[in-house]
């Protein structure tokens, strides 16, 4: 793109041949711009369908239909009233080989997330940057620590050998804001990576690069929100453009608020005020809620969406705050996506210890009010609570692991639990060690309960080297604190293992042998699960392909415990009696499995059945 | 029925002609009837279709055909090898009028539950009973007191004016129990109403008698369980009747109980033992679990559920531990009853806070595993507790009233949500008023919320009057206390109001009203249900149908609020402005709605709108 005699942008800066929806939307942003005429030249094959205006004078949506074209670069030209003209240079690229084909992440994944500003600083040049407005502070754990793209790409060997398969990187756009900026929901530039991270250019190297280790890369997109630091909040594209536009302009302090009450987008009885106020009300006041009913929005959004995955190459997109958009928009959006890439992985985020509430937004779902969606997989935030709560809950009737196991029968409410993604924590959840009281044995059963379940797993950066957090109320700054390693003279560098404790080196194996064990283990990415109700404090679980069976046994007692194996004959025997060999998939110990089986104290162990 | 030569019984001891199911299935009972060659005499268009025995020596299964047969009564003809014969004279009636299509308990009706022994003793002449083990001791709370049918009946005009038009009585089966048998769940002849309550004529009185006054009976049937003084115990009728029959046989301590793990009959995941180990385990050691897999006993339990509602004439059944028996044999149970009596209503008992474990049983249930139900109704567990729960606690971003606001949106999961019935207390439960820390407005807010909920509602007996209970862990002997005015010379009597206090009149004249304005509430009993957010401690439910409109207002703040009501001008307002007329459902004060509404301190306002 390039534009000369008045200062024109153009969004998506360009596009590509071939797509599924051929129809291509262009946003252009410039002086005066809504009311100057449109005309294409050089353009082969390529349809002006029409030109959209709206209110503001400074904006123009111009509607392409390339339904014909081969690649090329057309000329957008713009003419004032006096005759003057300006030109955009628009190109519409070739496609990558296979690029609608890619696969998404799936049960085979294991994805890692990163926050990207606390992870690797692999670029101290680029921590600050004289168009951005918050410098570095590493001392303040609210404030930028200086990681980057460049970091990501350093760590890869580490992460290949770790294990995972998958980054999560936390949002990477251009994050503009005073104050509070690194964790990047805040975007305030919606094409162009944030110079402090790096630039779109190494984002895509990062992608390709990570390819090469076996490692695809998951975008955090954000569709319910922006930030305010946006050149929009200054020259809206459109008098319709923010929910509650017009009472901001009039008073910034006038902001209506989300209710947070997400059931009232599912309620059967709910009311129009209180779906309005949920789905229409602001995250805070830094974070303004985009009006996604507004269709050239909609198709901004959309097209955003595609942009990132067909120009970086993802393999998948995590959708913040999922319930908080338009619903009938994120009907749309997820739909354009999985056309556009029908192997393609969504996984939306829907906080809620509810299983129906998460249930609604799959994909395949059948909704008693007939709304539909395409997003393949949530996250599966109710499973993931009551991991964390049955393990340090004592061993009762109703408390326990018992209500581990029970949660899983409410797996009937979803579409395909397979497809939810289960976690040991995010960046918005307490640190999974502090949270299991610093155990390592517990640590071990929830990183095994997660690494061997029938959903896709995700585990959050250093949780493997066993990073704490302080474990009431939120601690975002806390819990997202720079990994070991990620700045020069961290005097603990997990890279290079100077300085990382015993604990931290057994938690970081149990994790390494776990992951790569999984890559090859059909019975965990593939396999049927059974379960048994926990007895005397210990759950068994198997887990069942056509050529491998896993038996992972949970023990929460402090003291070895002898385990009747007869319980289990449905899955150990074949004939009456039970008698197979068994080898223990972390340390490799073999096991000649009778009657019973001596169980050491409290942990997890996996053991691998010959068939 | 009459037998001669030898001592036979046969259950059922009578049967209709004219039924949907014209099979008719005899169990005889008598020394070493298995081996006597039956006939049928003076049978008039009546098969004998077969006859089966099982290994024991005293019992004889005789399968008839009724398709053809007209009201008569037959001779079964028992022959032995030595020429000797006996008969049963074995009647078949005529059926009443109507009896197929009678109505069962629906949303138009207000259920109160009666545990009989505690509710009042109307002839004291059968407190103590020759044949039964256990005799009367009002001072043990968990001894018999003497309420009986006879009490009910006179207690007729009473339910009436409170303006209840079901009851759901305790059973009142024979339960000749050595000790704790006042609660009547250990049947211990499934034929024979226990002689401490009356006998099978006046259960049927009872049932003719409170037909006149608007009154139908709903009949407590166990199907999981029955009691150890069973003369079962003694000489099964086959070797596969009870489940763990041959363990206990072999050693009475041996007995496998139930797990209480309700979720193994769900869960996509379960294994054989736990559903075995959860729906065959025994309740207690005086409650023997029934194998409804043996058909045998399978036609026995519903031909004796159809038997009491031909008898009698009941209007229902509630079905105690409802997921603890068989579930296939559950489909067929419930099938074969609403085969019968299309029109009649079922509701199970599933005591469990999670929405989706009731769903699974409800009629209409879609569930993935294809399991079918024809139970129209269950109990609604979840909602009830929400209730409670949501009273009394504080009014936070996650708790108080958005609780039971959120619940209802979990009706997704449900059939038919308006057929479960909700209830603020039951035999089973601590005391409504206690829980709620004898707090009379709370009390007001949460027996408005069943009677006007999308619901059909269920009340305690004495919840009108505020009895209490201890609040912690069960205290069933004290919250079956004795209704006050049921026995001879109470100090305090409900039913002549003496000794009864200022709150408790305050109390029972509030349900009153509610209970009788309900009756003609076209909103409650059919309307459509919208509800808004809960905010500062106030929510707000709309009822509305063709021709009412009701708005139920929840205050829990001790102060009174000034309620801004634009918030609910989807519900309120034809045009953009609210001017309603309104009565008040309890006083009768008007009130003309405008844009607030001043309310008074903590309570419910249930408003009748003018439309």
């Amino acid at each position: 793109m390039s534009a000369n005699a008045v200062n024109l942008t153009a969004e998506p800066q360009f596009w590509w041949a071939g797509m599924h929806n051929s129809q291509l939307q262009i946003l252009v942003y410039g002086q005066g711009i809504r009311d100057q005429k449109v005309t294409l030249t050089n353009a082969n094959n390529i349809k002006l369908v029409s030109v959209e205006q709206t209110d503001s004078q400074n904006h123009l949506f111009i509607n392409l239909d390339l339904a014909q074209a081969s690649p090329q670069t057309i000329k957008l030209n713009f003419t004032q009233a006096n005759g003057q003209t300006s030109q955009i240079d628009y190109q519409i690229k070739p496609r990558d080989t296979g690029s609608s084909d890619r696969q998404g992440f799936s049960n085979k994944d294991v994805i890692y997330l990163i926050t990207p500003d606390r992870f690797v600083n692999g670029d101290t040049s680029n921590d600050n940057h004289p168009d951005m407005l918050e410098t570095v502070d590493r001392a303040n754990d609210g404030g930028r620590h200086g990681g980057d793209i460049m970091g990501i790409r350093k760590a890869l060997p580490y992460l290949q050998d770790l294990g995972v398969t998958q980054l999560w990187i936390n949002p990477l756009l251009e994050n503009n804001q005073q104050h509070y900026s690194y964790h990047g929901y805040s975007t305030t530039n919606f094409y162009k990576i944030d110079p402090r991270f790096g630039s779109n250019e190494e984002y895509k190297a990062l992608v390709d690069e990570a390819k090469n280790y076996g490692i695809g890369i998951i975008k955090d997109v954000i569709v319910n929100h922006f930030g305010s630091g946006h050149q929009w909040m200054a020259d809206f594209p459109s008098s319709t453009w923010v929910n509650g536009q017009q009472a901001w302009q009039q008073n910034p302090k006038d902001i209506l608020f989300t209710t947070h009450r997400r059931t009232t987008v599912q309620d059967p009885y709910t009311s129009n005020i209180d779906t309005k106020e949920f789905a229409q009300g602001w995250f805070t006041d830094t974070m303004p809620d985009m009006n996604q009913v507004d269709p050239l929005m909609a198709t901004y959004l959309i097209q955003n969406s595609i942009w990132w995955i067909e120009y970086a190459g993802l393999s998948g997109i995590r959708e913040d705050t999922y319930s908080y958009a338009n619903k009938t928009f994120l009907t749309h959006w997820s739909k354009a996506i999985m056309d556009e890439y029908p192997n393609f992985n969504i996984v939306g985020e829907e906080w809620t210890s509810n299983p129906i509430t998460v249930s609604y937004w799959q994909a395949g779902k059948q909704n008693n009010d007939g709304y539909v969606s395409y997003t393949p997989s949530m996250m599966d935030f109710p499973l993931y609570e009551t991991l964390i709560s049955s393990l340090t809950e004592k061993e009762k009737m109703g408390s326990g692991l018992i209500n581990l196991y029970e949660m899983l029968a409410n797996d009937v409410v979803y579409a395909d639990p397979t497809q939810l993604v289960l976690f040991e924590g995010n960046h918005d959840t307490n640190r999974l060690y502090s949270l299991l009281n610093e155990d390592l044995a517990l640590y071990k059963m929830a990183m095994a309960y997660v690494l061997t379940s029938n959903r896709i797993p995700q585990i959050f950066y250093g949780t493997e080297v066993l990073m704490t957090s302080p474990t009431k109320d939120r601690n975002d700054g806390a819990v997202r604190a720079d990994f070991p390693g990620g700045w020069p003279n961290d005097q603990v560098n997990v890279f290079n293992q100077q300085g990382v404790t015993k604990r931290q080196k057994q938690a970081l194996a149990f994790t390494k042998s776990l992951l790569n064990f999984r890559k090859t283990s059909t019975a965990i990415t593939e396999g049927a699960l059974t379960h048994y109700v926990p007895k005397d404090g210990v759950y068994v679980q198997f887990r069942q392909s056509d050529n491998q069976q896993l038996m992972v046994i949970y023990n929460k007692n402090d003291q070895p415990k002898e385990l009747d194996l007869n319980r289990f004959k449905q899955s150990l025997a074949n004939g009456t009696n039970i008698n197979t060999k068994a080898v223990d998939v972390i340390t490799s110990a073999e096991y000649q499995l009778k009657d019973t089986l001596n169980l050491k104290q409290k942990g997890v162990l996996i053991l691998n059945i010959s068939q």
